[in-house]
């Protein structure tokens, strides 16, 4: 195959076969263009590790072929890697004015403000990488100001339809262009990215106003102060219970430190209407009469430490749940934490508030397409090949399904994995190669990234805990000194064990005089040697492999 | 209050304000009767633990008193503690043949087989301890041979609802036997504890007849091997997936230990139908056509050594999903398995096999009551007092609704914790007091339980990892005779962090030397000043908190 120089390359750093870290990257005549990057949050498997990105190296090896960041909407999966990915390749960042209002927070954070630069684009901007004619169009989701974006390539245009569903009753005017998307697609697509979240569920999404109007249901009824918790970039849904304020004439407080940021930059932005005076200060809670109060509040996910967890336990400083008071989980809980909502409904019965949760409720709907918003999207674009993207496999491989019932050829569509990439030459598609991609394990601030060994180290100590051994030993002839010390932590609590623990301490003294009788006195040989018999001793009289950890000191 | 000599308590060591490891216990005049005795399964956060067991001090320190452990049905849940309980308490066992026969399984391994006494009953069963007379009455359950308990006391009725819910067509004749319910209620009934699994999920729980109908089509659909998952002990469904056997003329293998375990003793006992040389071994599999093949297998919540996900991933030995085969997860997965069971799905469509899952396929119904199963036991029994049992506090909150709903007195209905105690005298339910009541943790076998102070260990270790600190010190004059050693697991992969380490080198030995110059030579205050100083310096410069673990040898 002869490579034009036009040839286009298109693959992901992160989004498929996971939901979260979405990155991906269409590379034309040297120049590289990344659309998003995200962070996912690690499951309880990843040992003490704050949060995963994509592992970037290719683009590192490849930094002076980088000329932007696109970046389609504010999600913490599409922007939570960037001051990472900043701090390596430092390019220009696009996205709207909402979304670069989020970035900013995060930059602020990573001290990276100063160096960054923010280019602010709207759904009608056009921009001009090389050969490459970039543009935009409105999609609705569940946070402001989102984009799909359009590719104007010499082979051909390829659209990324961003996160997005069809809300024919949109809040706040956040609709999805259809218009533009029928054009575009009625002048040709050669290739559609398009995001398969919701690929397994039938129908269509509903519309956010629907929330709204249970919302407002809820206010009218309540007697006393209402509490509600969502997701703080969820704007429209900010102003739906804003409206329900004004509606039954209460004051709101924010709660949360994401919720304050979050709501302060969609009003100073213009994405969010708040009366004059509705905001009230968390200490003015207690001076009004509770039938006059609002809260909203972080911590929709039973996240341990975030304002709803502390309020369902007494533990947030001066405010309080109190009897009769409506609390309403307007989120559905993402797959993981289910044990955490429940124990936070849980504790908030037992302040005897009236809890609102649960999916038969209304107070939820997804901002992810169902199968006839993707089947729409699909069929406005009509593109020639289809990737199907942000998905674990099983929604990919639906959302391929979806693609095949409205016209595309089931060999133009691939299901492809974070690295796979698709080549595009004289305007035919092939998957036959693969570029470095993976996992980037962040933890903590200041010391890097954790790596393989040490998470694999953690899980054994988690497990089963450890044994420390310590060998003093003579420098002139090898021989042990005194007896062997044992230390434990996490395996069996000592004072319960002792006969178990003498019983290894002869046996760690039984080895090393074997070994020095044989003349072994390598010090890699006798911590061998000891992991391996000990081992075997404890598993046999405890089934547990605790790490052995065997220290000698020489004297 | 003067208490009669016939005075009634009931309380709970465990099945409040949780799902599993239920146990109940009734006490009258110096004789306990216990009800079930079961385990729980630990989430993520109890690191290392094996399973979760009743604490039965209480019933230790009373031993003398106990008569009987009466067990409703054979769920682990329900029968997962007795091997425990009855190395520390030897009474009789009653239990239905089924149940018994799942017991014995327990016993075997434990080898408990021979001192434990296991007395059979049925429905019709009398049994009398002292002056309690106890009968039983036949529920409905995800498994066969269940009962509810009623105990004829001085006082009054007590009666023990089991794990229910009404299958008016049910399969293999396991109805819930409402005339004798009414019956029981016609009478008058002083106190009923009854189930609160499902008190949340409003209407009546679908019948297993309906997922037995969608087996079938599956099964007549399928143009290749099919493979369903299911919970081992739910024998009505194995029963329609024998009839959906014979029905398109397939053989079918077990796979999974605890599969072929209880599929042995629900035929050994009559409580599944098959076919003479319908079943075949695992080895057969390959040698028949496969549109002649069924495989019935365990590990439905994708539990990661089961056959299932070791199938999914190509690790079965001598059995392979191939393309186009049908895999049907016939079970929900129990909240916490989500993200396992989501692993097993994606890799099995991996293998291009046609997988049926999810709520929507009408492949699982619950075993447990909705509302209107709930309040349906509450109208026959008509008891005058009413404690929720089986639920986490919501579920047990909502029952409370429930049972008001239908006429129970507000003030009527006990909504408590494990060890409160309702006190019954005169005819007047009290509760007032507590005995003690908590989790007992089981961790391999042979060493016992292990206590928070190892869990809490663990859970550091696995969070952030440790650094081992090593001084040698002179024994003369206290003094550092070398270098401090520093060894890190699971904290810092040592070779990145090599600067960081010789800090904290440094930092170790100007502390112990400023020790030494203040004259503070105890061990305990070095150890003590060397967690402090190191601790917070790392913390500092990474943001995690080690185990730090100072270690002195004296030469």
């Amino acid at each position: 195959m002869s490579k034009n120089e036009n040839a286009l390359s298109i693959y992901a750093l992160g989004g498929l076969n996971e939901v979260g870290k979405n990155m991906y990257a269409i590379e034309c005549n040297n120049e590289i263009l990344v659309i998003d990057c995200g962070n996912k949050f690690p499951d309880e498997s990843l040992l003490g590790i704050d949060l995963i990105i994509p592992d970037m190296t290719y683009l590192e090896d490849n930094r002076e072929k980088v000329k932007g960041l696109l970046v389609t909407h504010g999600h913490e999966d599409h922007i939570g890697g960037i001051p990472y990915f900043l701090k390596k390749i430092n390019v220009p960042v696009y996205g709207t004015r909402f979304t670069l209002g989020l970035i900013e927070l995060k930059l602020g954070e990573h001290k990276l403000s100063r160096e960054t630069e923010l280019k602010e684009i709207n759904s009608e901007t056009n921009l001009s990488f090389g050969k490459i004619n970039v543009s935009f169009f409105k999609v609705n989701h569940s946070i402001p100001d989102c984009l799909g974006i359009v590719f104007d390539t010499p082979e051909g245009v390829i659209v990324h339809s961003g996160d997005f569903k069809f809300d024919l009753t949109p809040v706040n005017n956040q609709y999805s262009d259809i218009h533009k998307m029928a054009e575009i697609g009625k002048k040709g697509v050669l290739l559609l990215l398009s995001e398969s979240t919701n690929a397994e569920r039938s129908g269509s999404t509903p519309s956010e106003k629907n929330v709204g109007a249970h919302i407002e249901e809820a206010f009218v009824k309540a007697t006393r102060k209402v509490l509600l918790s969502t997701f703080a970039s969820n704007i429209n849904r900010v102003q739906q219970v804003v409206d329900a304020c004004i509606k039954t004439n209460r004051k709101l407080a924010l709660l949360g430190r994401s919720m304050v940021n979050v709501v302060d930059v969609a009003m100073e932005r213009g994405y969010l209407d708040v009366p004059e005076g509705m905001l009230i200060d968390q200490n003015e809670i207690n001076e009004l009469p509770p039938e006059k109060v609002a809260i909203l509040c972080t911590g929709s996910q039973g996240e341990p430490m975030a304002a709803l967890a502390r309020l369902s336990t007494g533990n947030f400083r001066g405010v309080e749940v109190l009897p009769e008071d409506t609390v309403i989980l307007a989120a559905g809980p993402i797959p993981g934490n289910e044990k955490n909502v429940s124990q936070v409904i849980d504790n908030l019965y037992t302040l005897r508030a009236n809890v609102i949760y649960g999916s038969g409720k209304g107070m939820h709907v997804s901002g992810h397409g169902y199968q006839e918003d993707l089947k729409l999207m699909l069929t406005l674009i009509q593109p020639k090949y289809f990737i199907p993207i942000h998905g674990e496999y099983r929604m990919l491989y639906h959302h391929r399904l979806l693609a095949e019932s409205v016209g595309v050829e089931q060999e133009n569509t691939f299901v492809m994995g974070n690295g796979d990439v698709v080549d595009i030459n004289d305007g035919i598609a092939r998957q036959t190669r693969e570029i470095h991609a993976g996992n980037t394990y962040v933890d903590g601030i200041g010391v890097g990234d954790v790596g393989e060994v040490v998470l694999r180290d953690r899980k054994q100590l988690a497990e089963d805990g450890m044994l420390v051994i310590i060998l003093t030993m003579s420098k002139r002839n090898g021989k042990l000194i005194s007896n062997p010390d044992t230390i434990t932590r996490g395996f069996v609590y000592a004072r319960d064990s002792e006969e178990l623990l003498r019983d290894v301490n002869k046996l760690i003294t039984k080895t090393v005089n074997e070994l020095e009788h044989e003349r072994k006195r390598q010090w890699g040989d006798i911590k061998h040697q000891l992991k391996k018999t000990v081992g075997q001793y404890l598993f046999q009289h405890t089934k547990r492999k605790p790490m052995i950890l065997p220290i000698i000191i020489e004297v």
